[in-house]
């Protein structure tokens, strides 16, 4: 399942294992790494507007270090001396973070997030900073003070959010791994749409400090990575829980039992992107595989859940910016957060019942089923700043679509994968799977069988 | 510190100890303990309106299983063959369970909530249900379908709530200890204004499983008794945590040193109370007692963080109600919840993050103090449906005064116990203990200190 996006950097597909090896056998440094990043950044970057900031000199430094390191025999594993690309609402020390939004213009946080801590610690280097849609709260991608990030794959088109960057600098080769945040799909959604593999983990798996918060019911740090194995490197790496026995827990079992999750009760679901994404499932399983009618029925509730929770935390966080410098805002941003002020609290109270109802309710369900399985998106990207979309004679949001599918897993905390599954007309599509609690691992080496087929 | 209400049961002053030693000697049986207890109610109850129900059969059946077992070696421990009331917001297997309110008015649960459970496992005998503010939802307890209690040293005042039935109950010495509930002050404030001692513990330590939600983030059962000893052994039984080394953590250094929280900035203080109390704390202390000067000035913080949460998850819980009859509600609890109703949910998400602040800045002061000192309430127990009073000057809310020194410690989940304190002008007043987190043996152990001096 090869793709071929047409703005390529060096790091397209390659895995890092692959680079590690080479590495360690001095087929490059660390620094011309670094140098490789640095050049398709500059060549595709004013294309694509996938970097906030391009933090060059301090990469150089880091390179520089990770490779006198390993010249003296001290290895820090698979991310050593490997550039790692950082979504921009996750705080970088020395390095600007802009959360997208014009209140933190020029704004350089003197520490690191825990999660860029831990790169750090095991010697990934870090290159830049990605874009976002202003503060996380938008899953198109297209709005915030760096304007809008473009799919590789038509650049008339969205790459999704709000890890856009994120997504795109992997989805072109400029860096083999990035970080993003996940509150709604925003890992997920821009992996699916612009062909790369996209991994929400277990709530609480990777440490949310350090991040500018969105609703900390649902934040989750994720991984963006050209293959199953990076992102299982990755977490390993980032997670502090080591998990001794990864060996036992990614055994992947002969059979197993797949619950197809019909899209069409989240959203209109577009007819090429079902089959493409159907097909997938049912080789996948290799005919393993039943529908799982009980979720589908779940639809408006996972939806009303999801969206008291987000809009009340998210105008916690924002209330006094929207009070004193609302003009700030990208204007979008701003309406969202105005009518996210006007959820009672009792309905958020509600909301949160609900949500642990519906942790129960998936607990029975993966008694059943070992992984579900959907579409990531139910539609492919649209095109830039697009709001309303006809699919199958029905109109769609655009945002809502983009969502349905995801947000349900951050409402539950559930690890989640976002792999890709093949064009249609065109452009990428992506093939969902879903875990249950803890199970990120198992999640992982499934993703990586079927990656490989 | 020995006080005279006018309306006296047998079980007035006396032991659980007292009553299971001459028990088990055969001085009197539990059959006979119950016959008392019902005697006490037949007298007592017309004249303050404890109980909403007498289970006089149940409980004979009962008492008579506890005697047989006895007779026959089976000894369950120090409440065994123990007459105990429950609040009527507690269900009750088989015994009518009214929440004080119309809503529920001939309700019989067909289960036990998990303290009752607990309470027969232990062999205490339930005598009959208490009288509750409806559905909890006041200090007052002069608001509920079967009318208010009456304060027995003083039956043209109020008992104070919620669980007044349960106070005034053991009070009047128709039972030697009863159960009750805690969200705000329900326990300590009853305990305050009849002169008992009435114990909350840190939250989560007696299971709340059964019992009918008021502000689940605020939820606590509570136990009321004649003497801490009581309380301590009705919390062995009756909590989960089974404490091994109970010995140990009861013991009460020689020196320790107390932190005077100063009321005033809560709320304004009949300075008679203030007196009284703060008398019996230097006595307590020893000497060694400062004052708390961080908590005072957190005052309106308390406050705020505590309404908001109570009135969103108070509202959750009556949402359906509220719209469908309002007309079976009392009406200042049905005002009440309609104005809980405009919380945002916003504000609530603020309040639970102030909660966490406080939390983290009340560990500091446990740093210094082994425990915080107050009056339980600022006033004398208000003449009933009273609802303002003049208080040096100043015109007050009596729900509020009520609850403005109490509600704190259920916004924190610690551990806190109401003491009888003297009388100022013939009428109970309370010294609070507030402990840290766990420490609620500590804090029992502290109060029969107290009391016995």
């Amino acid at each position: 399942m090869k793709m071929n996006p047409p703005l390529l950097g060096f790091y397209f597909g390659v895995s890092l294992q692959e680079l590690g090896r080479r590495l360690r056998i001095g087929e490059f440094t660390s620094v011309e790494l670094v140098r490789k990043s640095l050049e398709a950044c500059e060549l595709i970057n004013p294309l694509v507007n996938a970097f906030t900031f391009v933090a060059a000199d301090m990469a150089y430094e880091a390179a520089s270090m990770a490779d006198r390191e390993l010249a003296e025999g001290i290895d820090r594993g698979p991310l050593h001396g490997i550039p790692v690309a950082v979504k921009d609402n996750i705080f970088t020390a020395q390095i600007p973070t802009t959360m997208g939004s014009a209140h933190y213009k020029g704004y350089v946080p003197d520490h690191d997030a825990k999660c860029v801590e831990r790169l750090k610690s095991a010697g990934a280097v870090i290159l830049g900073k990605t874009t976002t849609h202003e503060f996380a709260f938008g899953p198109t991608g297209d709005c915030a003070i760096q304007g809008p990030t473009l799919n590789p794959w038509d650049t008339s088109r969205m790459a999704g959010g709000s890890s856009c960057g994120s997504a795109v600098a992997v989805a072109c080769g400029i860096v083999p791994i990035a970080i993003g945040t996940d509150t709604g799909g925003s890992v997920r959604i821009p992996a699916a749409l612009t062909g790369v593999i996209g991994f929400k983990p277990s709530i609480g798996r990777i440490s949310t400090e350090g991040v500018f918060p969105l609703s900390e019911t649902l934040d989750h740090v994720g991984i963006l990575a050209n293959s199953a194995e990076d992102i299982a490197l990755v977490l390993r790496e980032i997670s502090p829980e080591a998990k001794p026995l990864d060996s036992d827990i990614c055994v992947v079992p002969e059979k197993f039992k797949l619950g197809w999750v019909s899209p069409e009760n989240f959203n209109q679901t577009d007819p090429l992107v079902l089959d493409s994404v159907f097909q997938s499932a049912v080789a996948l399983s290799g005919g393993n595989i039943s529908i799982v009618s009980d979720i589908s029925q779940l639809a408006g509730k996972f939806r009303q859940a999801f969206g008291l929770i987000q809009k009340s935390e998210a105008f916690e966080i924002h209330s006094e910016r929207v009070l004193y410098h609302p003009e700030l805002y990208q204007e979008e941003v701003l309406e969202r957060l105005l009518a996210a002020q006007s959820v009672k609290g009792w309905e958020y109270v509600q909301a949160m019942h609900i949500r642990q109802e519906l942790q129960q309710s998936i607990l029975n369900i993966f008694k059943e089923f070992e992984l579900l399985v959907m579409p990531t998106v139910p539609i492919r990207a649209p095109k830039l700043y697009q709001r309303s979309l006809d699919v199958g004679g029905s109109n769609v949001h655009v945002r809502d679509a983009l969502l349905s599918l995801t947000s349900p897993w951050n409402l539950l905390g559930l690890p989640a994968i976002s792999i890709p599954c093949g064009l249609v007309d065109g452009l990428p599509t992506g093939l969902q799977l879903v875990a249950a609690p803890g199970k990120d691992e198992f999640l992982i080496a499934v993703a990586a069988k079927l990656v490989t087929r």
